[in-house]
């Protein structure tokens, strides 16, 4: 490196085939990078028919390549779907800093299921209307992903089997009752509805418990909801 | 300003290597901008090898910069996956109008979830023939959802809890009872239905209250629907 | 218009940087078009550092609107994302043709929701074989969609307020009473289902109106299925 | 014809200003076409300025017209966007035999609804075990899709109207009783499940026909699934 | 391929039109193509009017194949939709490996159904919380198709009819009873949940076998999943 040769300022570079225009500056920013190697002269590089640094990677990609080397952010466009292969041309480059913000946004959570379920009724006042109400919101599915999504609000008291996250459990309870607030912290993880069902009780006013309203009784409902994550 | 350097009218720009063709008037429209800068010869600008003038940024995204500069207007493809780089280029650039233009477009409204669900029969009369009657429509969700969604039509005497937005409440009423037009509203806000289940009731004509029809009775359903905004 | 200056018969433009060759033909071929004065002379045009003629409008956007220009033709992909900017394109050349193509084009019907319900059983024949069978279809929504949607087959006469558009119903009924030839009016007019539900009912013996059969009875559902249009 | 002029084998062309290169014998292989007419010498063809045979067609799409010359085969991109500017292109050109292969690609399957639904309960052994048991699966739509669908398992014994295609009914049975195999025939036949919803029914002891199992009998439900294809 | 002729170490290729740069090297690297014939001096090659060597093959879809040359990989962007094309261009120059990736990346799952359903309820503790409690599930399929799905999960011991892959079975069950992990089993085979619906049943008290709890019994429910894989 100590004999710098005689690069322009203005690089015209042809990779594979495209032809990008940036600066010896941008080139020479990553040590350990390839690109440092043939810009400051210690690796060989050969030129096109029109005097153009010849890099034989892939042209459409590099573009990528190039918003790394010139603001040092990486931003990808929305549902990007070439990523394996932008991440093969960050390892044979290489530039390390590049692969690893590649990888870090490969890393997607793990598919899973979550079912949340009800029992619910109303209740009906005396002016004739009538408030949902619901008992407590159930959900079962695998240990690790309950933890995963419900965190700080998930009571454990009632499962006996402790720390065995591959398993599935339907012992776990929620701290609150609000049903819009599962589906919510559900969302936020990625999970979504894929399927929902319901069904009626047998709510004859024969058999009802001391202190149950026979109205209420009739309405009693369990709406069962799927959630999951691909 | 002063010393206006000899600029030709039409100018070919290199940008990261993309060809563009525009005139000098147009790069030179917005003040506070390195193009400005450039193009009036306050600020340097390198050539590449051919005489065009190089911009190292995207080439691709160079695009839509060059139609605000253009028309003053900011016009992205439908579902355009690439703004956050495009608002990459304009703060780079920069382009404070563009900057603006792109983060007020992507401020996205915050996703959440709102259950619907009516208690419903059937109204049959003389001539065999039957109508869907429903009671007043239930809904529940956080409650600043619930405003911007229903607004006006919002009844909220029921609800002792003022003024916490970020609260889960079941409590509020709609001042209609359209079942389509509270979808219409839903949906109007960006909120899609994700799931729907029913219920029916157990309506034995033995238990009936006074002045109860029992075959009305008998087609007692709750229906109830998720929607949701990612 | 009456000096024709010596335009080649093959014109080279240079759209912004994109290159397109064409025919002086279709370029003078919409009289009123700045293009048709650019090319018969009484309109000036800039020339590219290489001799093109230059417009300084959208490179890539062009190409639909030379397509135009040679046949006359409109025709988009399926999904064109960029409707947007390219009437921006028409309205800037002027193409009056063009723009009133994509107009019409981006006229999109309005979005809006019909809930379908039908109250069913089974005939049971003497060889124990089931039928459906179902009541009059019922259905709810605007006014004016639902006039949209089935045209000659509603039947509007139990609904009193006739002619308000706006309104929401639940009184019209069809003509026929066909599931599947309703959905298909529905699809039809760009509504797709999203939700459906089903209740039983409750159907004791003891309750029963004379001449139903008890087996019938007992299988009675009521079944409604969400149509949206966004 | 008599008279070959003096074409290269490597031809370039410019069609609309994008640039492709092929083969002489690929352009003159079909007779009958106006590139037969330009490379054989029959019809007149204009150059650009830098000397390359000049098509005035859409420069993006004769990619895949350079498809149909080189191979003879027609192979589109799954889900093209661009078969309507395409057949235009191969009008205009004309190859009849790109015509014919869009236009029979085009062909789609009319849209339609097909719903489906079974009567089901379970089987108790003595063991505790339960199996699903399901009576025969009935289906409903348009005559002629019921036929497409599932044609030779269709039994049409109990419909009396034969051969009105575009009748709805609900009168046709299959010869099997296999739910998924059903949904099977409907899948490949196109059609997408949209909706589905169920019911219990009551199923008192009191009211039981001799023979019928009083816990089987309260497990009876109606299961119903719309499928549709746009 | 005793007389290598002498071709340049970076070589300029048109490949319908496109450019692109590589090496000798990489394009002499697999024998029995014809690559390697062109490169190594014993099959002819054109060259286009700038001296470039000229491929008469698509020009876009060679980036693929200039991929599978340079680095043996084969790396597709995620839901590419021009496989088939990029066979046929595979097949044609030939590259037996890329052909063979192709085909194998190409190798789909087959279509098909499988309906899981479970006979659920709550147990009602002291405390008056509830959990959820659910019987064996049941599902129905294709043989095949279960087995793929569920493998060592899988017991067929109640199935008379063992080895015909192609019937449809109800017959099956799974060794364990979660419902979450038959789900993530299934989505972990590319089926997905399409329908879902819900039936109570009839629990009156009046009939309930001895030792099975009133309440419990009053939330019997069937909740039935459809799953598909297109």
């Amino acid at each position: 490196m100590s004999q710098t040769p005689d690069f322009p300022l203005v690089i015209d570079l042809n990779v594979g085939g495209v032809v990008y225009t940036t600066t010896l500056k941008k080139l020479t920013s990553h040590p350990n990078s390839k690109l440092f190697g043939i810009f400051t002269g210690s690796e060989p590089v050969e030129k096109d028919s029109k005097g153009r640094f010849s890099l034989h990677r892939d042209g459409v990609l590099f573009r990528y390549v190039l918003d790394f080397l010139r603001d040092g952010t990486f931003l990808l466009p929305y549902c990007f779907r070439d990523k394996e292969r932008l991440k093969n041309e960050a390892e044979k480059l290489p530039l390390q800093g590049l692969v690893e913000a590649i990888t870090s946004e490969n890393r997607v959570k793990p598919p899973g299921v979550i079912t949340v379920g009800y029992r619910g009724s109303f209740q009906f006042g005396k002016d004739g209307l009538a408030e949902a109400k619901l008992s407590r919101i159930l959900f079962s599915g695998r240990v690790a992903l309950c933890r995963e999504v419900f965190g700080e609000t998930l009571n454990e008291n009632r499962d006996p089997d402790h720390g065995q996250l591959e398993r599935y459990t339907s012992r776990f309870f929620l701290k609150h009752s609000f049903l819009e607030q599962t589906f919510d912290m559900l969302v936020e993880q990625g999970l979504k509805m894929v399927g929902s069902c319901g069904s009626g009780t047998f709510g004859g006013s024969s058999d009802l418990k001391p202190g149950v309203d026979a109205e209420e009784n009739r309405w009693n409902h369990y709406n069962e909801f799927v959630f999951m994550r691909d």
